[in-house]
């Protein structure tokens, strides 16, 4: 199994699924390809939502603004799972939610023969375009990581392990008596915005009056024990403080985008 | 096999095919994330429209917009088909499409011990969210029937047979000589508007002028036999009557949305 | 395997993967179902985009706006691929690429049998619906394809050899010194501008000061060695001349659509 997930939306990735059936029958599966698109931090948070829910398995994971750059390819190995991808950091919270400080991250190294991408898969990759690394590069690294195995992969010249990567790291909230200060990490599809504020602060807190940045709502178990329409804090579903309105959208009513710094008060 | 239906478009099914594999190796299959929002009857209309073209499977079908709350979650089987989603509804119009009233009904019940999420999957679920079902009593249910098998998946503790469920019905159109008033139970991506009067009330009548809420088209066999821009009157794929406009929107030009009311007339 | 793409968004592709494992256990891949909807043109530049990264397999390409009219249903057989869609072009240009002249075209004939869609499936395919081929028609070839073979599928009666169809080529662009002047093919969904100028005229004239409609840019390598928000005129991954903005988008930037005309200059 191959897990394959992107900001590229279509069709990028129905090229990259072709170039990893070169290199092993795996089974691929999508987690998604609408990632925020180019947004690596926000993509990082995701990734750190899905992956963790997945038995050991090669993860192909491609949020990439720096294609055809200087930044390096990577595999990171964590807990059994290997994460492919570029070494933008992005990689970076997964890896520690699976493994906290245990992982491993070898750098993809480009091979010396020029290619024929209409006819076999060069391995290691020697890009033909400098603007779409996740099919010229991550995909057939991941498919040649699946072949070789998890355990094993590194034993090919084109793994590489290294000490020196990206890192990325969530920003901390500020938390005290009846407030914090945090920042928006993510928007989901159904508009709910999710910070880095940890759930434990309301939890519990059922019914109690809050604001966020001004705007007045109610601490709820969840979206629909309020009225449709009204605005709710909860605790989300990867634990963290969520501003959301029940059959409505969060972001909108609380006005509030990616990367806006959040105020949250609450009567204790 | 097992496929996955939802609201929830980007990226939570990623979290959720990943639960289902730690109980089942059963390939995975998305019919869509992008079902009518939090549109219950909508979605039930969708799923109606697409599991009786499968074999026997399991489906897994999220749209919850009770989530959290006290309302059940269900496995209804089917002339062979499992389907694991919410008591809300939304299986029933497509249960009845497969078996008529010959179907059953088992709730899943909750398990009485914590659980961590991020080492192994516990059965029968103990949420550890109350906003996230689909990943959290949903997949692993729909995991568990697989691996049982639908023929015998109620020996398991976690589900139990209920003759109470939430039912669901679509409106009935009423007809009457060149005349019929219905409701617009979904609208396609090609903005095609689909309603519940049946087409056979217009079969044949290839041609002629009919009108819709007071906006004039012509009834043709298919879109593409009217000049592009222009609208028409048709029998969509599901048997029901649809309003369309070729290489256009049907939605934008007849001024109709999801739940709307709709007055079509015709010469006969 | 079989892969699918389509421009149908959501959700009729479930339908169609349904009634193909009717006929096949083949594991199923989607490439796309956003291709750009009604644009054969569009579409068969991003099927020539995808498909040759794969190895050969069957693919199921639904683009097509003339359905239920009297357009051919086609198999055509390019480098062991099997490309199952309409006759209206779309797959012309992919297997030119796969096998230059040398492929073959056949029919997919219609039964005569009633059929009932929601008990057996029938083959040849008699269609229930004539707005939905994708899943009466090509979804059943397509599994029938996979089930007999790609080198002996046309021993079934389903499929008839012929020596017409609709062809489909993308116009050729003109070419001087310092100057082209093309055509835009696509623009994908981070706005890049994909035309259809060969990028050798600009390869290696990085940093050159180029304009495209009147709109200044500068010749580089790849998006990133731009400072976000400026404007580039690049080789994109198609070996074509690409009007990007590097974390921004092109088409907004630029002031293009597809279809456009595009008069690129540039100082040699």
């Amino acid at each position: 199994m191959i897990t394959l997930t992107s900001d590229f939306g279509s069709p990028y990735p129905g090229a990259m699924k072709g170039i990893v059936q070169h290199h092993t029958d795996a089974e691929l599966c999508d987690l998604t390809h609408e990632l925020p698109r180019q947004n690596v931090r926000a993509a990082a948070f995701w990734l750190r939502q899905l992956i963790p829910y997945w038995p050991p398995v090669v993860h192909l994971t491609v949020v990439d603004p720096g294609v055809g750059t200087d930044r390096a390819a990577i595999v990171v190995r964590a807990d059994g799972h290997a994460l492919v991808g570029p070494d933008n950091g992005v990689l970076l919270p997964v890896a520690r939610e699976l493994a906290g400080e245990d992982f491993e991250v070898f750098e993809i190294v480009e091979g010396e023969e020029p290619v024929s991408w209409y006819g076999e898969v060069p391995w290691p990759p020697d890009p033909a375009s400098s603007t779409f690394h996740g099919r010229d590069v991550f995909a057939p690294a991941a498919g040649r990581v699946h072949e070789l195995g998890i355990d094993s992969f590194e034993s090919d010249v084109g793994f590489e392990p290294v000490d020196e990567y990206e890192d990325l790291t969530f920003p901390e909230p500020e938390i005290s008596e009846g407030r914090a200060r945090g920042t928006v990490l993510a928007i989901d599809d159904f508009g709910n915005v999710i910070t880095n504020i940890p759930g434990d602060v309301i939890d519990e807190l059922w019914e109690t009056h809050a604001q966020a940045n001004g705007v007045g709502a109610t601490i709820r178990e969840t979206y629909a024990v309020a009225d449709p329409g009204h605005r709710v804090v909860t605790v989300g579903s990867h634990g963290n403080v969520e501003l959301a309105v029940n059959r409505g959208r969060g972001d909108k009513s609380f006005g509030i985008r990616t990367g806006d710094s959040v105020k949250l008060s609450w009567v204790q």
